[in-house]
């Protein structure tokens, strides 16, 4: 069928209208900054590829002390997500293994367990602990900014899929912030209270100084 | 009369101290562009046009098939809105001229009849369907993110402003959406139901191939 | 056509999922109001006369000192802007009329002119006026929290709709502010260094007291 | 050991300043909802419960002709996630199964693949269709607002679980929208330019009038 | 002076139509409180009092094993910050008194401190420490979501006000958090590494079990 | 202690999946700033300096007809707030000092009264003026948009220090907004009904023309 010349008129002055308006914000990493994300690509530049990441696809490697595997989908790696409230991480957690305590810079998370048997909880800022069991396909949500953890209670290895309301959620984990930094083991003492020769110790484990 | 210097000693630091906040973030076309709008426009070349756009006082084309014109004054035509939670459409609509059926991204739209006689409608997600005839004068208000339309349903040319809380509403048109595209006829009848033969008439119409 | 049994089972499964997420909030005047305002209408009592608003389809009175008339379209009138990003204001200039100088609380404004002459401008925090003659057609953003006013200048009457990016947005109109309240003369005098004798005489036009 | 008193005192004192501060809003369903979500549960009575969700364990039903069944996981099922920016879905797809056209209001949405193989698209603004095969551990993101499906083009069942980042985003189904509502036909095809013949036989297998 | 009678239809006019908008929505806590906060007093029942809080005028009582004092000014106490972005605690440090280790849920914290020589610092989500000195007037600024301490470190009593942009940022202490729950023991070890013995002496102090 | 190879694994892996993720962005004041703020400084020029100001431990110099120093730590001046929730000012009041009638672009105001007497207050939208008088260590808070001022009222001076919700809350002065601009004094009349003899006098003494 012909194309009515009179259809052309009507849109392409729509198009003109409103060609410069974007429907998404890929993140050109090669540009500035600012506190609402990554600048955007030309979107003429933009490819579907932007807005599909593979990564997660893959086991995380779990030959390590927390038996654990981390990886994440952050608008850091994946341009697609930039300015959107969406992001999110694979755990792998072999038999015994342990997601450590840990929080978001103002993000919520949602747990999917996709397989094995966990335990999951968070801590309440009246100190109560929420803790359950969940089994494949159960669904747990952290409210933003208090302190989880996750262990594997299973006899199988356990994946979790989980999404946060954030592009960037930061991940601040306890152990590491306390044990692998470089303030004085004195100080860490005096605002934990747990003992130097603890503290030393596990400075020692995981790279601390000082 | 006479300025007192002690009155500029107070005013003087005052003005610096604020010197560098700005006041609004007028769009810089040739910086980059980010999740939250443009970059702003060095203060010092702002100037009062920069606040003021002219378009929407010309009709709009109507001779077309919808017997529509529309003109848009987003950020991308209008850079004193950048940053700022409104932006505007004027639509002119002959007698007989419909609005298609379209969606914007994340922007409520509030209609306001400035002439003639219209129906206007929006399809809630249960399909139940807010339909009303307006007359000169009328507002109606058009929940974010909905499917909705308007008809010219009286002897006399309407003509219509309609603002949105977002400085860059994208405009989704369905027609164009599904008979514009290049995705294979066979899909869009999958993810539609519509008949594979209408699909291919109305591609053959707005130009959409496959 | 005959209604195929299997389409049942898969729509009316999405429809119990979804049953009571809400595409909208209509205000209820007659329940709590909160920060983010007014309780929501049982959506199964919301009509499409919740939606539509006709009074800004009424010339205001301009028969007063300001030759000003001004109707609102906020979510205490309007119960569909309940929880959206929008409203909107009428106002009608008689000829030499003037909108004196207002702020409103975090709410840029977006002027269109459907009828007449006007000047309007606004004061930025710097002192810097933008201020701009505009004709039948033309828009103005306002950037919000700013200084602003309106002014007749044309031998006809005027005809603005102003709409808002808020629900709700208060109106701060400095002539009341300063003479319609009970602040101890002496004291406005403190703080904006008007003569306390054009207070009283203020004071006394506009119903203020002290 | 034994518990200084000198420690209570501090604590006590702690406790008390913050007592009242939630640092979650599980959902009341007997009380008023307004626009940022469902009233609060009063804290003494949250359990764990509150915040775990077992029906997305459960294949959804995929004997209908879209061979297609979707259990949603949203504020008004799962009341922890009031208040919060997340929510979720589990899609199953049988083989040849279709995820329709469809939007939310104002959420994106990430896809995470657990199972099988899909094409999964969305339209942008513009008509250009992003669209790619998606295989096991495949994200894609879908930029709020934008019209998008999926199809199960495997040989496998497949299972997709999609976040969301709002806690109630609505969904609204192209074929319902058109074909379920009480729209006349005639209105519909003017305003999407499909023949009313189809219009009507589509009302008639989704369960349309007019 | 006498009071024009046009100029009260002008302003009846006006203040009729803006009437049931609210500045502000002061708590009413006996009445539901949803995700955005307290529902709003009736506005004729608000006085300035509702604006005002006195409490921390008074020094915190600092007699307890941290050498603590800590008021808060919340919009569970101080009912006018109700829906707004801020709210404030009072920190009172004796001499080689201790904040120890907290995050608050979404918040950024700008101490102030007021009297005597801190050291304050927050550890990043890279385990880096920004910790300073901060001498009498300096401002810290403590960016959402990390852990953060302060110390007096000098020979005189610390005082702090420190300001949050929430008006109810939960406090979540880490010492309590791991010390005063009822989490088993075994578990706490295996998501800190800190050694059991060092747990059940710290719950015994601080009042955990299990 | 030496460290176990297999911890190295598991941390680095997490690190470099998070790296590029900020958990603050500190304002770059060379590159293009956007409506979110400032573009952040590359991460690793960040230092604790950033992070802290000590402008505001000076008193600011109150010899001037106000007799009032203010002294503001906005994101301008102080790059760690860039993008964050908070900024604030120190008012210096010598006895008699007075802070004129003034607003800040949509953000709310904790004053915190840490020396002297003041009255302090607010207008509302309705005119009503809510004001008290403030003892050491009290706090007030102005909500958001709407008109405010404070006067010591003590015989010693006074020093406050308000905590803004925004890191650049533009500060309009009624007093220099009317009397330091260049618009027509017939102008200003009229938009604020003051007698142009008395707004002549005033643009004498605060430098504005016309």
């Amino acid at each position: 069928m012909m194309i009515s010349p009179i259809f052309f008129i009507f849109f392409v002055t729509l198009s003109s209208c409103y060609a410069a308006v974007q429907d998404f914000c890929v993140a050109d990493y090669t540009a500035p900054q600012g506190p609402a994300g990554y600048s955007c690509k030309n979107p003429a530049a933009v490819t579907v590829d932007d807005f599909v990441y593979s990564a997660l696809g893959v086991p995380g490697n779990t030959s390590n002390s927390n038996k654990l595997g981390v990886t994440a989908a952050f608008d850091s790696q994946f341009p697609g997500l930039n300015g959107l409230g969406l992001s999110m991480v694979r755990v792998d957690m072999a038999v015994g293994g342990v997601g450590p305590l840990h929080i978001h810079r103002g993000a919520s998370e949602l747990i999917l367990l996709v397989q094995g048997t966990i335990k999951a909880g968070f801590i309440a800022s009246d100190n109560t602990v929420y803790i359950q069991t969940l089994k494949q396909g159960d669904l747990m949500i952290l409210p933003q900014g208090l302190l989880h953890f996750q262990k594997n209670i299973g006899d199988t290895p356990a994946l979790i899929f989980a999404s946060f309301d954030s592009p960037n959620p930061s991940v601040q984990i306890l152990e590491l912030a306390l044990f692998q930094n470089d303030l004085p083991t004195e100080l860490i003492s005096e605002v934990t209270f747990i003992d130097t020769a603890e503290i030393k110790k596990l400075k020692g484990l995981f790279g601390g100084t000082n």
